[in-house]
């Protein structure tokens, strides 16, 4: 089905779920477009736009204002901007904001914001009167790239990151690349992490791409934005529509991730996920080279191309709680951590399925050396 | 596959699911094959058993026992017995405390319980890591017939009654209809509403062998309870199997839900659902005969049926909070409540779609009428 929408996006990638195949509209200039995204994706009146504190009343407003302009009924919810805000707590009252309001089976929530808005707004669709539809209208170069596409919706519980949460696709996803103005220089270029690992993973090309385009994508230059998003969507794409529940080769994915994560949590969420997931990553690069698993100069190759998008410096977290986070990793399995580790740049190694058993103390050395800097 | 407990079982349903076929093994004494149902439909080592502290005592303890025994490593958790727990608040310690276990993404949930331990213990298990599998053993009436087939998994919030939760399909059900010897005889008479329902809405032959039977069902004769069981299991299974995720014909099953959850609701869960229930079919089929949509002389046949049940008295509620909570209810289109009504015993009758819009007042007056007394 060709919509204005499709034609205005500079590009259209669709991802495979179950629950039906998806849209995600990249481009410059769409938000104007959310109107005929609802009614082909998700036709119903009444709808709730969820965004943070400082997303909404830019974004999210902009948002409400076009959506009831075309006759929808919007209720509009918020919550405090920040990771912090990743809770069961901020799940109830979002939840409870929409029952106040009276919003049955019949509407659908619309996230309008980053990674947090559009995982916790994620958690709240799935779970409302056991799931409604949600689009998702990403404003940061994360969750362009990374959290709107696949499904994934969760929050943070004590005992670490997204641990508690659900699989829910979206209708439609529309990534506005000219908001990506908006966002203050050191997210955006953090949010690039996300691009540099799905190059890791799956493609040397689409490695050196963000290399090659760094310092556009950080100036927000929006046809330049709207090509890297694209291009990273659709790796993501691929991986996911092969195993959206992550059974299998969706735990690529994860590579930085079980040290990025663990980094995340122990410094109490006070550092940016792109960042942890650098860390990780290079972390993860040398444990695999150590192992002589990964091609030495992996890592080296990561931190040049991680080094324009991120702080390098030491970062500050108790050591300990670092330890117990690696534990308490998803892709545990009898209790032992798994790390998904590269063969080089574009590969990853395949062990016993994706992720391979690290010994404790070579990964605890290894978070603690790159959190030194790197 | 044929296993023991096919062998074992007086009869097994397989109930079709998105994420593939699920057996319902029903007969007496099958608990004791709790180690080959785990090993065939959910093989992993590390287990949680989950039930109140009123089942946990027994059965729960006797199915940890059987796991331990057969070389699982077993977490058990317990919770407040009663409606009360069907919480967020539960739920959130109950995830807590697999997180604390260290149990990953390879575990499995086994809920030992009557409906509000399925439906909790299936939320944590829909959430937990983003979904982790679960087997249900059912101990009540109730949840045997309904609760544990279908996968509706969730909550009750403020609001009302299962607004918050997931569908969750569970690998497999172990109906041992042993054990309901040892529930409370009112409870396991309240139980068997559901399963004139399922006769009310699909299968005047079931309908009448409830009523046949319900003397032998009472006094909980084993095979007699497996006879039920299975055939109302039946009934459900073949609606669900239509229609998973209630966009359909599935939502012939809320017959007598809507009111019914509303005076459950008003009474703050101090009547049980079976209770609420029977009140809602009535209330439900008056509303329909009232219309001209139901067959006259259809509610005295429920009547009939749900005597021997349950209690006729009247009701102790909040009639204000009962109309408030029946907008609330999740079948509301456009914020207008939705109903399921008969054509007469074995049969619904279709209107636009499966459910049909009341006048509030219509509805408000039914509901007062069942609540004196019936």
């Amino acid at each position: 089905m060709i919509t204005p929408v499709h034609e205005a996006a500079r590009d259209t990638v669709d991802v495979g779920a179950a629950a039906g195949v998806y849209p995600v509209f990249v481009g410059p200039d769409l938000l104007e477009h959310l109107p005929v995204v609802l009614s082909t994706y998700a036709p119903t009146r009444r709808v709730a736009v969820i965004s943070d504190d400082e997303v909404g009343p830019i974004h999210g407003a902009s948002v409400a204002t076009t959506l009831a302009d075309s006759g929808h009924d919007v209720t509009v919810l918020t919550f405090p901007a920040g990771e912090a805000s990743k809770t069961r707590t901020s799940w109830s009252i979002l939840t409870d904001g929409m029952l106040e309001a009276g919003l049955g089976r019949d509407c659908v929530v619309v996230a309008v914001g980053g990674g947090v808005t559009t995982d916790l707004a994620g958690f709240v669709a799935a779970t409302y009167l056991r799931g409604v539809p949600i689009v998702h209208v990403p404003t940061s170069t994360l969750a362009m790239i990374d959290a709107s596409v696949g499904g994934k919706t969760g929050v943070d519980v004590h005992a670490g990151k997204n641990l508690v949460g659900a699989f829910h696709a979206p209708r439609a996803v529309v990534a506005d690349t000219t908001v990506l103005a908006t966002l203050e220089r050191a997210r955006r270029a953090e949010g690039l992490v996300e691009a540099v690992k799905h190059g890791a993973i799956r493609d040397e090309a689409h490695f050196g791409l963000v290399v090659e385009r760094a310092e556009s994508l950080i100036a927000a230059e929006p046809m330049a934005c709207a090509e890297v998003v694209a291009a990273s969507v659709r790796l993501k794409a691929e991986v996911v529509a092969q195993d959206e529940f992550e059974e299998g080769v969706r735990q690529i994915l994860n590579f930085g991730h079980t040290i990025g994560h663990a980094i995340e949590a122990a410094a109490d969420y006070r550092i940016g996920h792109g960042r942890a997931v650098a860390c990780g990553m290079i972390a993860e690069a040398r444990l695999g080279e150590g192992l002589g698993v990964t091609e030495a100069g992996t890592a080296a190759c990561l931190i040049e191309a991680l080094a324009p998008l991120t702080v390098r410096g030491e970062v500050d977290l108790d050591p300990t709680k670092a330890r117990d986070f690696l534990g308490a990793d998803k892709k545990s399995r009898d209790g032992q951590a798994r790390y998904v580790l590269l063969r080089r740049i574009g590969e990853v190694a395949r062990d016993d399925g994706w992720t391979h058993e690290i010994d404790d103390e070579a990964a605890h050395a290894a978070l603690e050396a790159v959190v030194r800097g790197w």
